[in-house]
């Protein structure tokens, strides 16, 4: 195994071994966007109350209003660092279109995006509900993000990676997109707890989409 | 153009030309559940109240309330006849599965129900929110026509018809029930007006998900 492998998604500060004022404590505001993140994620994004993550926060509720007045703001925050990642992942067009993995290490960013904020696709109906502001901005990222993939998949085609006719790659990919917005609901038939084994479940159910169209691996 | 094409889905009655007593005037429940169901699809099963639907029917919302004393038992009662209309689709084995046009006539024909019953896929949140003893009843026919299904394209698979290794038939069938029931919401982006030539674009969607897998046609 490689020098490093295994600690790819560490961040720069945990590479820098002194004590002391350079490792950061994050801020309030940080930390209350990932404890409802995982609190979202963990029971559903409807049935989390404010309360309960000023509690896990550590914080006051009194401070946890003085960063976000109402639920839908927090809310709101959430969806924009879904959005940030979202548009960065999507566009990031793999090294070289005709290597084997690229398009499999694609997805699979997609894939471990979709987990990580899977209460958005999960709860998405109760997120409207609570920010109904964010309803636009949900279309515009889904065009910007579907454009984006869209150019990737298109390299891929003209490195000899993806044999597909041009017509046959938008049903394609708008099946994609159908399958990765949709197997969390499909697989949970109603209930909120899904594993780390229904995330294997949901991208195999992916990776199957595309195996038909994938240019066999030379043999060396 | 064959003798009596365009006239396919016309009902028998309209084959006998006698006037008078030969001609049954549909009772006034069925034609309530007919006008719920055409009301549902073009406007929301949400939207519509039972005021609309008995002006609809031509009738006195009190006659309606005599059949259906809540709005509940009439979303119960068009779900019921989606129910006996699935079981009785999912399981029409095709007569002969390895002829070319065996698979794309039954997954037209499940099709053509979702279309019929669109209101059930688009608005199915809405649908348990205003009948929730329906919840156990989705899922115990959703085990059932997938069950139902997956005897059909096993037999397919047998008769040479489609070329899938056991595995991935199971994903396959995962992926077409993933998109059949959600290419719509899909393709409405929110909004509930959907036209024929969206059910064009769903069913290219569904085909392209086999086409991969289907033996090709023998030449002569």
């Amino acid at each position: 195994m490689p020098r490093g492998e295994g600690r790819r998604f560490d961040f720069d500060v945990e590479a820098s071994p002194e004590a002391g004022p350079a490792v950061p404590i994050p801020d309030t505001r940080t930390r209350i966007l990932a404890v409802s993140l995982a609190l979202f994620n963990a029971r559903g994004l409807g049935r989390v109350t404010t309360a309960e993550i000023a509690a896990a926060a550590g914080i006051r509720e009194g401070n946890l209003q003085y960063h976000f007045p109402r639920k839908s703001g927090l809310v709101e925050a959430v969806f924009a660092a879904f959005e940030a990642e979202a548009l960065a992942v999507a566009g990031r067009m793999p090294a070289d279109p005709a290597a084997p993995e690229a398009l499999l290490g694609y997805q699979r960013a997609w894939f471990d995006l979709i987990w990580r904020y899977r209460c958005i696709y999960r709860d998405g109906i109760a997120m409207v509900d609570i920010a109904p502001a964010l309803r636009p901005r949900i279309h515009a990222l889904r065009a910007e993000t579907q454009a984006l993939a869209r150019g990737v998949f298109e390299a891929a085609v003209r490195a000899g990676r993806l044999r597909i006719a041009p017509e046959a790659l938008g049903r394609l990919i708008d099946n994609a997109w159908i399958v990765s917005s949709h197997w969390m609901n499909h697989r949970l038939q109603g209930g909120t707890t899904l594993t780390e084994a229904d995330l294997d479940w949901g991208f195999a159910q992916l990776r199957d989409l595309f195996a038909p169209y994938l240019a066999p691996d030379s043999p060396d």
